[in-house]
């Protein structure tokens, strides 16, 4: 067999990329592919990803890498699941847990959920963490079971098969070293790539902005969501995203189990107004984004699935399907309690005016319920439930949260660093908004 | 023995860099201590090699990274030579023999020379390949045997220890794969790291410009120039640079018997012009940083040891107790001849207004002068001899340069690729200046 020289030299690659040339998707699929084959020496890989941090992607290229990179791995074919096949993605926040009100309430609106999720590195943890708080739910099914599961319900939610993307995962691991994370054409083709395996029609994101969020500015956030957004309808995906607050927590309770219990009290027509208002919202959103009529007779069809209490037996059902205990969904004080329960007090009078969220996803992941390494276990019950937020007012020796954990030897410096993440002024802060815009195909619309 | 966290995280310094901060000097010797000693992973040398190379170095990161470099091994103490120690450095051209008139000349005018050099690695061999072409002269000398040498003749040449400045040998090997050559402040510490490290009291950089050289431009020859003066200063050494052309190949002779017999040539009092000129002028620049008195008397100098054959004398002197055959110094036309001699006839007329010297040094590597890995040898007497050079007016049939090899099979390749780099017109281009400026500390003056 005769030796072939490569189509392409990444020293050529490196060369034209640090000048600010636009790689052609040849030498994208050469580069994407040798990362993956680790064909390619490890220096050649960084400097290429570190001249794209500084010198950006234009939209064709960051298309071509997604593809590329979602073209690595096995891609998921759907296409024998009934309806419209739709998917949710959140860039990641403290306390969302909209996922869990968002799946039933779209199954329960008459799409097809079939949603595969990864395990959460960092504050708290991920969908598939959240799950597992729920009592002998299977995470892990064979592809049979999952469709099954997925025809019978029209939902069902499992760990990401480690096949998905592999390209993706190898440069990740490299931008992650290399402090090449920051990027928004890697950050959206690394996204894109997987959602694109996922292989679902219709695909909603939603972009977190805000000081608890990866994106600080709305104009960073913007540009990330219509780099994805196009991405996604380059390679024929209905895709839109919605730009979200990020600025304090989401909801109440930050942790595992909390978190799934306060979707579930939002799915009984309780829990707080802003997951209630943002997953309503989103799912409208996706109904619209399958033609379902209108953006308003959307919402009328989601509503009267949550008001019906048809989307809490959806969730019922998916419990059931995989195995797990549906009385805590039922009851959502039947979920396993920790053993240490702490209230913090407040030491002054004001109104609050700030909660860092990513701050506050420390301390609980000091609590207990995020994981530093991917081999490390979370605990399902610990973490917070902040009985204030942003624009309460507060009386010195008032409950301002609830701290769990099984770790009482952390309580006093979660406790410190909880209060030092809360702003207090004497007046009021101005309001802020849940939803800043929507973007569409080469197109924002503000809210 | 308790493991210690590193004072430094290199994902915190190419975070900084790639943002456009300045390290520190600890920050640098961390970095460069750890390439030298292969503690940092590869991608992340890589990655801020490649944030360095967008971002670039303030003057003091650049020093801060020589002196780092220089200390990373090695460093030549001459302080037991009597005299001032000089030394010259060419960034590397076609046709550039200086070094075989100055060090002589130099060293008749009472300086001391004490020079490492090394050997080529592209077009033409380096300073030590063309020296082995005197038959049986050593470039391999104990320490004592080098000293004993300069302290005899006031001038020595030897092959680079492998141990100057082993951080920039790695860094540079980094470099060469991931395009990161191409940096000012890259190229400045490197060439300054093992200049610091041969450690003489005067460096004279020879900073080429042109279509044949690095810098092709006179402003990034001026910035390089300006950078490694700055350095050298900084560092307490007399430097300068002048800044001369390399539009076309200086001199006549391009290989490396061809090379060391012009340069003989020109210490004969014959030779061509430009190595004459150039020689002197840098030689004298020597002088005058050495305190030899101003610029004028110096020059007087140099021509007064060149003139009288004092210089011809300290080649003939230095070749001797190198263990070399002296008669080839005293007759230029006893230099080992290649065995295929191949006159290249002009297939136009006209003016020569332009010869791409990096073009021609291929086509003499081609000719077996060069090399394309370090391990390869290279053909003493195979290379090139100009008839005529730019500015010359040429009628069809007249010979235009002559062809040496050993291999015949290239003849003809050879000389179709020398016509395609001579340029010709219907008038003679405007003259070009030998040496455009002199670059002093914080200063620049164009000649």
């Amino acid at each position: 067999m005769q030796s072939e020289a490569p189509a392409f030299r990444m020293y050529d690659l490196i060369t034209k990329k640090k000048r600010g040339g636009e790689l052609t998707e040849e030498e994208i699929r050469y580069f994407v592919n040798g990362c993956a084959a680790n064909t390619i020496p490890r220096e050649q890989e960084a400097a290429l990803l570190m001249a794209i941090w500084a010198q950006g992607m234009t939209d064709t290229e960051t298309t071509e890498m997604t593809i590329a990179m979602k073209e690595s791995g096995e891609t998921m074919d759907l296409s024998s699941l009934p309806g419209v096949k739709v998917d949710k993605h959140s860039t990641g926040g403290v306390g969302d847990k909209t996922t869990f009100v968002v799946a039933p309430l779209t199954a329960a609106s008459g799409l097809t959920v079939a949603k595969m999720s990864g395990r959460g590195l960092g504050h708290t943890g991920g969908t598939i963490d959240k799950l597992e708080a729920i009592p002998g739910f299977r995470t892990t099914l064979s592809m049979d079971e999952f469709f099954d599961a997925v025809r019978k319900n029209g939902l069902a939610v499992i760990g990401q098969s480690g096949e998905l993307a592999p390209a993706d995962k190898k440069i990740y691991a490299i931008r992650d070293i290399i402090a090449a994370v920051d990027s928004i054409p890697l950050i959206a083709s690394s996204i894109m790539s997987k959602k694109l395996a996922a292989g679902t029609d219709v695909i909603l994101l939603d972009v977190k902005v805000g000081s608890g969020a990866f994106m600080k500015t709305l104009e960073d956030a913007e540009k990330l969501a219509q780099t994805m957004v196009n991405i996604g309808e380059r390679a024929g995906k209905r895709t839109e995203a919605l730009i979200t607050d990020m600025n304090q927590p989401l909801g109440l309770a930050i942790g595992n189990a909390l978190e799934v219990a306060e979707a579930v009290e939002v799915l009984h027509g309780k829990g707080p107004e802003d997951v209630r208002e943002e997953s309503v919202m989103l799912s409208a959103e996706m109904l619209y984004l399958s033609g379902r009529g209108d953006r308003d007779a959307c919402r009328r069809i989601v509503e009267d699935a949550l008001n019906s209490g048809a989307a809490l037996e959806k969730l019922c059902a998916m419990v059931r399907t995989q195995g797990g205990d549906d009385s805590v969904i039922r009851d959502p004080s039947l979920f396993p309690q920790a053993p240490f329960v702490h209230e913090v007090l407040a030491p002054w009078d004001g109104y609050i005016v700030g909660m860092a969220a990513e701050y506050i996803g420390g301390v609980s992941a000091m609590l207990g319920a995020g994981r530093e390494d991917l081999g490390d276990a979370v605990d399902p019950a610990a973490g917070i439930l902040l009985k204030k937020k942003c624009g309460a007012q507060v009386k010195k020796g008032e409950v301002v949260a609830t701290l769990y954990t099984s770790k009482k030897e952390s309580i006093a410096e979660a406790e410190k660093r909880f209060l030092e993440a809360v702003s207090v002024g004497s007046e009021p802060p101005a309001p802020r908004k849940l939803i800043y815009a929507r973007v569409e195909k080469d197109q924002v619309v503000r809210y």
